[in-house]
């Protein structure tokens, strides 16, 4: 990923900024569409992971849809060239203007999170004389089977409908006439790199689909969500994610109603690799038990570290790997204890002015920056 | 803080929005300064908590100065009128740039983090022909008399210059022509509630002067940074800090050589309780042990709970307080788990529609907001 040339180039940018190769991104793109269409999956991309107009249009090249969580992200899937008809708006909290918002574009479906949020998607579509087409997202964490007064082993969260308001929300139905219920939605979790979390999410769903179908429910499409996991501490290992495998296990145990579409919302394992933040070392500083390589960047521009102590691999691009390492820890600017990017990290002998790489910074890495202690705004960087 | 005209008004006003009491911030301006001047002591506002020009102005007219942690902070504070022998520049790591932006614009102070900083800004003053002055900012974690090789005991973090350096600094500071060391800085932390921690410091601080004075070495300034806690718990019990009792400690414990000024650095004891974020509950989910409370901000727009596990209170102000209470958890719209503003908060039964108050969320609240999920920015409101 880092050859002379690109290294070149990259001294002579201002520091930091996000690169991102945009080859490899076509390499998963194509890995990701070609092994999707063996099934005739859908794939939508998930736009929170990051939202560059260079990288949206490759991805909707591949004719993959949106899956966005705010109105904004809905606009920008629009702007982008995302077809309304496969724009989808999920979110525990949605506006009535983003709601209204994404009403007058007709996208393609609302991921329902509460009883009181089809109330007033209906409200909202009947004022405009629409109708709306809505997904019910399960929180699977409840056995279907098992569903009413479940009062222990329910891990309650803010995400999804629970299976014993399921009769509730039946009965609803029936009664909002702007709202059209087509699928249901699951998500699970992110970064899942277990084949047996998809199997298992598999027989979930098979479960809650039945229950439905025992009542005459029937839904059009079967939305699975995300949380493909990458390899964060090998990411030349497999930069492009095995999409053959993942998608098999959904064909192998998903089981389908006829014409039943199955949908996917991909973010991180279609964005992450490709991108790496580059930062040069300010200062280093010798402690006794450590070593301190101070950077350009700080967690103003990848706070996936300090918000969830998440680990990226971090290399020194301006030496060569062999030879003796010394351990650093690789801290930012930032007048926070918690602005560390890692700790003890294995370094060839680092100096002021070498360029770092911290990997893998493709998904969730630009879209979280801010501007606290009034950082300038990174800018990316596409080859 | 909130009467039923303001209520009133928030109620008309697109949430979520920060709301600032700028007559609390007068308030407590005015009673850090009476008490400040009473010992001649110099305060400089860490414009790190909270940059808004309204506040700004507020407190450049108190006669303090300006604690910067970057460029942008040290150009902001130019801005915005302190004036530049009022400003000080802090942090671990300073680009050249920056450097180069402070040393143009003649600032009072930069505070110095490693023995190789002391080096670039020495080098870059020279190239400017001018001589910066610095202060050394210590790490006290060290027993000031025992400095030597110390490896236990010793809890190396990125801040500060080490006191075993101590000797290399005074070798190295003798041959740079072009900075001229006129203080010690140190800052023990933040959020400080126990007096004893400001008595240790200035012990130390007395220990660590004493050991350059005996050495020939004596500083125009000491600045014993901030740290000074409010009370997020009950913000209403004393909204203005007690600065007499704070400043008074210093006073009684910091030993002062004959015309040495006393610096502090304040942030959030000045404008954490004149903000809240303002938002509005967007839908009620009931569980069967846990009901949401889904509301219109996010982690977004305040990060404290989700990076820090940080506790603020929140308050119903659609809503009498007397009568029953309900236990919710605060949720926002981001699609992350952490974005939660608190768990299992008593309000009065909370309906869609209502406006939360999440108390003491001036400092470190507006300034970390990023636009994770395509947010918009977050607006101020000054009443």
């Amino acid at each position: 990923m880092f050859n002379a040339a690109r290294i070149t180039r990259f001294q002579k940018e201002q520091t930091p900024f996000y690169f991102y190769d945009t080859g490899l991104l076509q390499q998963t793109v194509d890995a990701c569409r070609q092994a999707s269409e063996k099934h005739a999956f859908h794939v939508h991309y998930a736009l929170k992971a990051n939202v560059n107009n260079e990288l949206l249009r490759i991805i909707r090249d591949a004719g993959f849809g949106a899956d966005c969580v705010s109105g904004g992200e809905v606009a920008k899937a629009l702007e982008n060239g995302f077809s309304a008809d496969q724009v989808v708006f999920a979110g525990v909290g949605k506006t009535d203007q983003e709601i209204n918002f994404a009403l007058d574009a007709d996208i393609f479906c609302f991921n329902v999170e509460s009883v009181q949020e089809l109330e007033v998607i209906d409200d909202l579509a009947r004022k405009r004389n629409k109708q709306a087409q809505i997904a019910l997202r399960i929180n699977p964490n409840v056995n279907a089977n098992t569903h009413e007064y479940i009062t222990t082993g329910l891990e309650e969260n803010k995400f999804g409908i629970n299976s014993w308001e399921f009769n509730t929300v039946i009965e609803k139905l029936k009664t909002l006439q702007h709202i059209r219920c087509i699928g249901l939605h699951f998500h699970i979790g992110s970064q899942i790199t277990d084949d047996n979390a998809f199997k298992s999410l598999c027989v979930k769903v098979n479960e809650f689909r039945r229950w439905f179908a025992d009542r005459g429910i029937y839904f059009k499409v079967l939305n699975v969500g995300g949380g493909l996991g990458v390899d964060y501490h090998q990411p030349d290992r497999q930069p492009v994610v095995d999409f053959a495998s993942y998608f098999s296990i959904f064909d192998q145990f998903l089981e389908r109603e006829p014409g039943q579409e199955v949908h996917f919302e991909l973010g991180r394992a279609l964005v992450a690799q490709c991108g790496s933040l580059i930062t040069r070392v300010l200062y280093i500083k010798k402690g006794i038990n450590t070593n301190f390589a101070v950077v350009d960047a700080g967690m103003t521009e990848l706070i996936r570290p300090a918000l969830y102590h998440a680990y990226h691999r971090i290399e020194n691009i301006s030496r060569p790997e062999e030879g003796n390492t010394q351990k650093y820890d690789v801290v930012g600017p930032i007048c926070e204890s918690s602005d560390c990017f890692g700790k003890e990290v294995e370094l060839p002998e680092t100096h002021r002015g070498d360029l770092l790489a911290i990997r893998t910074a493709g998904a969730y890495g630009e879209v979280m920056t801010s501007s606290y202690n009034l950082r300038p705004k990174i800018r990316p960087l596409f080859l």
